[in-house]
């Protein structure tokens, strides 16, 4: 396998458009998780991927992998039967300037009792990439050193999203544990949010990229900011990226398009500049698409990459 | 009971948005009114609020009933056994530049023959606030005189929402019915049409909410300017708001989403423009959400508030 | 035109299965009336027919002639421009012993407005059957005037479905109208309920036939009763047929699909036995049908009468 | 207050009919909980009815509260700010032979926490009846001593639904912590499942009704047994009703129903024949509707009472 | 008739807004074809029109008739019974950059087969218009024939759209076959895309419509460039009209719409410049309604038009 | 691979329950084909199953293989981009009387162009079983050859399901050429109808399943008869069995469930008239979900047939 991802995927439910849990009546239902959004569009991009994780062996641990099957990802799942539950999310999208709700619900999940001895070893060893969701290490002290485990298995590349959120943990916790496991990744992604409210940094999105490098000796730091762009570092180098204009069918698979399309390129061997834009054009397209688990084709991020370099429109 | 609102509520059918009854095949039902409306936002805030009105103890009268329920309101309703309609309304709405359509079809409804003698009189009497809806005076000769009963019998602040309807009545009609009733009436809450259509003056918005406290007496006047914001008459001053800037899902709960809000904010001793922007901060979150009747929390309207004040976004 | 057919046709607003007003938030849409309903059966089948009414030139009006327009028919309709009222109707279906409810809305409806001058009387004159739904002359004393002077200016057949609705007028009171129009009745078609409601009248299916023929000098009349079958009386014989066992989906569009199927016979000159199976094999399949307005084909109907001709299945 | 009704009220989320959730894509969102779902229907039939709970004070929580309102039941709620979960069932309905399955995540709910000190212990023991679901001491131990708390501290008539469900708890356990509050209940409801799993006991539905009431003195024992009936003991004697045949639209209200129908009567004075012909009107009614919260009508009940007493249909 | 309108209509798949076939599971139908809408439009608007086409008879043949009918445009179909398709196409709508996808699925469609000796040749040479579009001729050299013999049997003016569709044919290909027409053509309508496309030619808007009157002399040409306006050429004279600014609900009926609305007026006798400003009216109005298909009424293109012209807003 | 199954699979398209396609406006979705319905059964129930076809890269096709691995099957897909069709179907479900209708839409799909060179042909010579679906055959004389060399190439067992559709082709063509390649098959599977239709013969179920055996010298034959059960030949004896009795939500893939549950079982050592019984129960289960590939799960299958032989309900 060249990309392996892990992390816990959960099941959202969410209300029709601009409807709250209080009145609705009917909710959609998606898998949502930082590792197997990440992996889908890495997959759909033309990566070899594989998505690690534990789910309970119930209908709804069945649900998540059934809609990661049918974007054609590959899973390698330990099932539990110990009556450990299935993560959940209940989600509340709302206009600007009404804010997005997110409740967490996941409590005693089966992901919180993964282990290294439950996951392929050889197949972690093997990989080109290692990544894992960040949030992983907040659902138990087991989880959060499989993770550790994971990332330091690898004989590849070790890439960590930090996928802060704060109805999981607090920012000093997360901060405080996943900063035991920075010794351990190669390349670290973020938002700009996690920059100031987990590491407390203030300055431009380019001093934060480059101080979040220094600081923790990252190979590469990919930082986005949604309608704003993103920023990369490399090598001493501080790369930015203005975002590309769309109109906004649903935002929230936005950062994890960015982060598959960005490793996609990275595999492939490509520079951090050509990353970073393969990562913009996903963003960009995944904002045109609803839920966090998007459709995305390699054919239209090329052509999308294409006309952003020609400058035709 | 600290708010008493009063006045006709109607079911609204509306086929989906952009779509038109010719070609409908599933509508949506909600109950519409804006005395209900109004009640609902300020009890929501934490008003301690009733709606006072009566309705066809039909299926469809009790639809009505049941949806306030849902929003918490608490409700007196007088239940008619005599054949009365239920109010009833038909509303496509248009993206710009194409209208919206409202049929109203509310002839012989039972509000139109409510009496002062059906009402509890004594919890009227108590009322911090007595609200009433202007169009329940279009409705008959009883209602219009009953309305006026309501507002003459509290010993606490008089309100009124001009609630004009070209499909109800004509202008000068509603001008010269509810022109009677300003005498017991203290806050008027209108729209920058209305203003215009109904009392047929030009002027400035402030010019206008100046105008009509003096030549009536009010105490206030609170004219909204839905995307332009909204103004307030108290004491000799004329203040005045931008709106607050939107996505907009659906607008048609603005305008008693902030009549809900200034009424909350008065009730609790606020100045002016402080309510003024409560209002228009409840506007702007009702701008975000589907339906006339609009699930605000008190916690998001502080929030936008403060956000507001602080001028940090 | 061979088969002319007059009847104000409504809107019928109705929750999906099972569900009440009281908690919907959704529901259908549908045009329903006799009138309408019969000619588009007989169009269907292939009789040339046209509905002839009246209604508001207005959303919900149009919506009514564009649903026809869809199944085919054709239509002459005199618009009303004078804030005339759209007939409506409420309709909650329920599963047995739970009872279906049907809440008229129907005061001040443009078709009670209708008078002989607005109609093509040529057209009537020249029809072979004129068809009359009788709810019609519930709707006013102009309608029912109108009402009787379409079927007494054709040279055509006239045929009278009685339609009796307990929500329009009271039984005696539509007896009485009724009768006085019988005179202008060569076909009546009623159901099991109508017999006894409407005419106080017990005894079998058979003798209740026999006997409306021979009091009012009907030369045929058609009784329907549901899952039961239905009875024909001609030239002193009585007819008999059970109902073809079904699947029910939705039995409300059965009796007019019946009356539709019946007529498009007689016009092409059918026996009454035959054209007896044909009604009972059209209600058939529009009890697999959703909604009063049903997609019933030719074909279908000729294979069922075949089957049970036949005695295959 | 004359009911009063306590015990935990869960979300129910649901795929539509016949689908599961490994393939679903929008599920159903419903409120329910025995104590609810019995005091709704007592509170439609016409008694005077509360709901008493504890729930998180977050968009779940409040969804709870709102439909319970919609249907026109009061409620006095504990608001708990602590992190505590809303209980979750996930339901798959299937038609037979394949099994209907009810997943339950009810781990560390508001209602696991509440303390007789939380509960307005007046209101308590002024009703007429107290009724409170078994499955709520299942919860935890502080759930269970607040049950018994409960029902010792009024001083009208004791009603427990055994309410039985294996996802919560083992048989065994289940009946040895409800015996321990046997002493203080009058009324015993329950299903002929339950008797045999929780109190493993065999014979007709007559001779375990008789055995129940025998063995832990209780004054009344109701057991339904859907299509097939139910039975009631009192004062020595056993009444046996044959359910009233229905289409069966959803059969998930129907002991709930039967249980508010019959406590009403209980409230009015009825014998116990005419509770249990009530109760099993109300659960007939109950399969026509879609849900396990149904808005059954005092008058419908009425009338099939009526129908099946005169022996009419 | 006044207007002919001659040329295939497919049935349109698409899946919701924003969604893809690849994990659709609902998707739309509807009927689309720029003969049948641009006829719609054009009757809606008040020109008496009729659309000739061919189609299997089929339900899906039978669907797309239904929906013309609904909106109320007459038609005269050839019903073939040898086994041809019904023409489909499928539809991915997108928001920028995203592109909009049009599977087309149109061979040995229906229409592929009609011969002059089919159509209804008398109402041809009768009508003021006849119109037809240019991608019928794409379907087979049959209906490339036929398209030019109902453009030359009439006495009234000919009109052509290009309706060029790179699924169907090459540009090349489009232009050597519709060039042999266009000595029969009065009035050209195509869009900007189709002027490069198909024309191969450069040059701004303005040239463009000039250049290709004269190259082929035309009576008219009007050119849509969709939220940029519309360009028309007549008499030597090239006249330029900005789009109205809209909220955009779909765009995929703005050309049709104004092609229908343009046609309506010069038939009425309008310049140029009124007709085109009627096109840039209607076209307005369709981007605010979903569908290619859009229930445009009169009264509200003469609204936009009147408020275009006075400058109020 | 244990199972390999050939065969083309349609998406088919669906008004909702009882509506028609003719005035239908929402249609749903699904990939329906004999081949993989019967892998996605046998996989689900255990066995490795991988399914071999060809499709068109588009959309259309993408979209079949997305809804197959959501159910986890295993696909080797030839991916087609010479303009190869998409095979559609279009499908009426109807209440009895009225019959199901399924449209074909199958011309010049990719299947038809399948050559045994395109297959991993050393996949299916080391397969326990092949299967392959008999209309198949119908697409071309190249994908009838194909078929053959398939069958011929494993070394495992050949089964074939007749899969005879009068859409595709006449009888006596699907016979003629489908005997040509039963000295490659083992295992024939069909229905009661095709018995009749396709081979021309009369007889009890018994007596049919034994002549085609004897006739052509199969080792098994399967034939299903819905709800009347189903016999099996094998070794000189027939076994027969009633349908496990069901509600029925759709009875569209129940014939396609049997197979792939005796396929399972045979595989696994079963006896006849064991595999028979899982088929039996396999199909009454697959009638109580909705669609043409259901999501059947092994532990129920074990339970419903666990509860047959046992005789406990």
């Amino acid at each position: 396998m060249t990309l392996v991802s892990f992390g816990e995927t959960a099941l959202r439910f969410a209300p029709p458009e601009g409807h709250r849990f209080e009145t609705a009546r009917e909710v959609s239902l998606r898998a949502d998780g930082t590792a197997s959004n990440v992996a889908t569009t890495a997959s759909r991009l033309g990566t070899e991927s594989v998505w690690l994780s534990k789910l309970p062996d119930t209908p709804l641990g069945r649900r998540v992998v059934a809609e990661l099957h049918e974007h054609g990802l590959e899973t390698e799942v330990v099932w539990s039967d110990d009556g450990d539950r299935q993560g959940l999310t209940f989600y509340e999208d709302a206009a600007p300037p009404r804010e997005d709700r997110l409740i967490q619900d996941r409590e005693r999940v089966a992901a919180a009792t993964i282990t290294p001895g439950e996951l392929p070893m050889d197949v972690i060893q093997a990989a080109d990439v290692v990544f894992a969701a960040g949030s992983t290490a907040a659902l138990s002290d087991t989880a959060a050193e499989t993770l550790g485990a994971v990332l330091r298995a690898t004989s590849g590349a070790r890439a960590l999203d930090l996928d802060f959120d704060p109805g999981l943990w607090d920012a000093d916790t997360a901060r405080e544990r996943l900063e035991r496991l920075f010794d351990a990744v190669d390349v670290l992604f973020l938002n700009e949010d996690e920059a100031t409210t987990v590491f407390d940094r203030s300055g431009s999105p380019r001093e934060l990229t480059h101080t979040l490098a220094s600081s923790y000796d990252f190979d590469y730091v990919f930082l986005t900011r949604s309608e704003h762009g993103a920023v990369a570092y490399h090598d001493g180098v501080v790369h930015e990226r203005d975002a590309i204009e769309t109109d906004i069918v649903d935002s929230s698979g936005q950062h994890d398009a960015f982060v598959g399309a960005v490793i996609d390129r990275l595999i492939a061997g490509s520079a951090t500049d050509e990353a970073l834009l393969y990562g913009v054009a996903a963003a960009a397209l995944a904002r045109t698409m609803p839920g966090p688990l998007v459709p995305i084709e390699a054919g239209e991020v090329a052509a999308l990459v294409d006309r952003e370099t020609s400058g035709r429109r």
